[in-house]
Parts: C-alpha cells; sequence; structure tokens
C-alpha cells in the first residue's frame, strides 16, 4: 500500500453465467453489503436483484456500441470511492480475470494503494459446457481447452491451429453471429471441417438455446442471441441423440459411445 | 430418458477450490437437500461440512495412491442410489467438466437413463489467478488461456509449445513436484526460459502460499504441497513487487508498467 484507503475496499466480484444461483457464497454476502456496485451490462438482472438497496448503483457497461465510461473513468471512481471508505464492488459477468479489464483495473488500485480482492466467478465456457452437458476435457477425448476469443488482440497473436492436436478443445468467447467467418478461420488454420461444435446461447438461463453442428455446417446455424459461446472440438459430439452428422470411430478410440442408443 | 427413474436425480456439483464460501448457491443448496452424497478427496473439510448430516456420505477419492473404488464402481452406485428414487450429488473438487471423470459418469448415467444436471464449479486455475491475483488473460499481454495438465494423455496430445504465441496464458493442472521436468519440457517445446510463472498451492484457502519464478529458474523453486498449480506467462510477471527476475520491456508493449513503484 502506497497510501491510505481509510478502510474502503474494492471486491473484483464475478457474476457468473447468468444464472443467480450460480453466484458463489461469497458473491451474494458481498452484493447484500457492498455500499457501492460498479456492475457491467452482461450482469443479469437477477444478479443485479441480490444486491443491497442501499447501495449505489453504477452501469459501467457498453449498450449498443455506445459507450457509457471510460475505463479511465472507471477505474478513477474505483479509486476515489474506496478512499472514501466504501466496500465497493466491482461486478463482472462470468469470472473477473477471464476476457474483462480485470488488469487495468488491479494496476489503477495498486497504483492508487486501495486494497483490492478477486472473488472468482462461473466463467462463461464452464456455464456453457454444463448446458451443454460436455466434459471439456474428457480424457477419452481431450487432454486440454484453451479458451479465447475472435474479438480482441492482433493476428499475431493467434495460434496456428494446425499445430494443435484434435484433442485440444476450444472454447470461443463472443463468437458474434459471422460463423461463416469463425469456421473459416479455423478450417484455414488447419482444423478438420468435421470438427464437432456447438453454439450456446444464454447458457444456464431460462432461455438459453443450443446448436450442435460441425465446423463445415456451423455458417448454417440459426443466429443465436448474445451473449454466447462456441464450443469446438471431439467432445461437442458427445451427446450421441442430438448430432446430426453422425460420428467418427477415430474420434472415441477407446469408449463405448456406439453401443449407445441413439 | 430410457427407463424409469423413479424420480432419481444426479447432480455432478463443483465443489470449488477451496475456499467454502467459493461454492455456488445452488452447490450449497443442494449440498443441504442430498440424500446420498459421493465425493472426492480434493473435496475440503470446510465444504464437506455444508452436507446434510442426514445424507448418506460416499467418499470415492483416492488417497495415498490407494485407489477406494473403481470408475465403474462409482458409476454403478450413481445409478443405483437415483434408481432407488435418491437425490444424489457427484462432489468433485473444481468444475466437474474440467480434468474430472464426468464424461464416464454422464455416458453411464445416460445409458440408464437416470436423470442428471451439471452445477458448476469455480475450477482450480481460476481460484489461483484469484490468490495471485493476475488476470489470465490481461489484453495487454495475452489474448487467451490454455488449461492443460501434464498427469493424462499421451505425447500426442501435446501441443508444439513453438506455434503457441508468448500471448497465450497456460494453467497447468497438478504439475506435482517435478519442477525441473515441468519447465524443460516446456522450454524443450519452444518456451522461453525468462517466461515468469507462480506455483499457487491451496488457493483461496487460508494455507495457501504461492511462489513467484521463471521456467529458468522454476527447478530451483521451494516443494509446494498439492493441490497446486502453475501459472506461465507474461501475466504471471504482472504484480512487480514480487516478481524478483526484472521485467522484459517487450511484455508490456502498450500499459504504463515501468512508471509503477516497485
Amino acid at each position: 500500500m502506497t497510501s491510505p484507503s481509510a478502510g474502503g475496499k474494492v471486491y473484483l466480484v464475478g457474476g457468473g453465467p447468468g444464472d443467480p444461483e450460480l453466484l458463489t457464497l461469497k458473491a451474494a454476502r458481498l452484493l447484500a453489503q457492498a455500499e457501492v456496485v460498479l456492475h457491467d451490462s452482461l450482469v443479469s438482472r437477477e444478479v443485479l436483484a441480490l444486491i443491497s438497496r442501499e447501495a449505489m448503483l453504477v452501469d459501467v457497461g457498453k449498450r449498443a456500441g455506445r459507450k457509457l465510461l471510460t475505463q479511465d473513468e472507471i477505474n478513477g471512481l474505483l479509486v476515489n470511492y474506496a478512499n472514501d471508505g466504501k466496500l465497493v464492488v466491482r461486478l463482472k459477468g462470468g469470472d473477473p480475470l477471464l476476457f474483462g479489464r480485470a488488469g487495468e483495473e488491479m494496476e489503477a488500485l495498486r497504483r492508487a494503494g486501495v486494497e483490492f480482492e478477486i472473488v472468482p466467478g462461473i466463467t462463461a465456457a464452464v456455464g456453457a459446457a454444463a448446458s451443454a452437458k460436455i466434459s471439456l476435457t474428457d480424457r477419452r477425448l481431450a487432454s486440454q481447452v484453451l479458451f479465447t476469443t475472435f474479438s480482441r488482440g492482433e493476428t499475431g497473436n493467434w495460434l496456428n491451429w494446425a499445430a494443435i492436436s484434435p484433442a485440444t478443445t476450444i472454447a470461443i468467447y463472443m463468437p458474434g453471429t459471422h460463423y461463416g467467418e469463425v469456421a473459416a478461420r479455423l478450417v484455414e488454420n488447419g482444423m478438420a471441417p468435421e470438427t464437432p461444435c456447438v453454439i450456446v446461447s444464454h447458457a444456464t438461463r431460462a432461455e438459453q438455446q443450443l446448436r450442435w453442428t460441425n465446423l463445415g455446417a456451423l455458417s448454417d446455424a440459426d443466429r443465436l442471441p448474445a451473449p454466447s459461446l462456441l464450443l469446438v472440438g471431439r467432445v461437442a459430439a458427445q451427446d450421441l441423440k442430438r448430432w446430426p452428422g453422425g460420428v467418427r470411430p477415430e474420434w472415441w478410440p477407446q469408449a463405448g459411445f456406439f453401443e449407445l442408443p441413439v
């Protein structure tokens, strides 16, 4: 700590994938205790309903392309409220340390000498996998999982997909609805068009929707509303009843999947 | 459903990284309602304390290398208790769909026509990142994160690390304590020895410990007790006060990190 913060503290809190019951106990407790809550637009209404009625609520999210507050402004608010001695919650969709801007916020808090803590949340890919009931790292099909996105970073940050074995599951955050482009980019970089995938929209919520397909047919899939997530890999064919394209035997070298009633 | 399950249902529930407050509200509710709980040894005692006292508790974990129950036996118990009409919780450390054996259990439940549901949990890598206060995908340093492990799968499932840009953060589950081997394997496959990393043991728990180092020096780090996790990548140097090896300017092309007091 480089300066006194007069007892204020900032909690960077994960709001989870949408279902308010998927908040952690700690997140729910902090929302009930908070004096100030700064939240993203990705946080669901049911989660916002758990916030103390005495708390001041600041929506710092972007809506329809209109930026409500810049990142610098958000950082400044966090520091100022903490320096006023407040219990401040910075509430983010999913987990704060995955595809949020917690890095910049933590840096600003460190610079200002403000005490802060991270309260993890269920990230979108994990929520989507739960909705789809597929093991991201089913040991018969996958050895690892990559969480990535198309909407940020430069092309140079990208993987050479050809170097990735088919035993890697890929979870693509915020895939948008240009499904054909997404699929083309993956196939151009070495992924087989037969690779199964599933689009999960509004995972864990009542209005959730899933579309099971493969990369070759992805461009024909129904466009589903955001927030959505795309899971790509052999594990995405696991629920055979929903898998229209047939299953290739080499995907299941060990498991007895073909005895399943389809 | 291919057969009646007499009202029984199985919930595959994530027990989170250790801190019982990091359970989801839904997981806590189900633990209080469960009639039968089958749990791993990775689940913390404080989490087990939340289970209904009326529930039957079955420890299916492995301890000190001794396998208590085979996977087939666990699958059989899940199906049998559900067919007896019980509310069954299969409680796993972290998240059920990441590095657990939920794939096999879901397959057994589908085959038997047993109703089941997935309740996500905070996975170890996310808990470790919260403890270390590093953004796994800080957009100034990383564009994606890979969750992987050394303890399963064949070599053929491995990545060619040289194909991975330094903008990929890697979270290695269950790295063991042969740190030199882990580092050598990563460096042999193309990662720079200067790459920062942090070992996080017992993340989110009172006894948590962290060791900040880099791949070249990893073999000299203190051996920390399991469960532990290794975070590798530029983001792991983010807390400059704890970073002994100095910071290379090319890691922060955009951010003003060097103005930070160290």
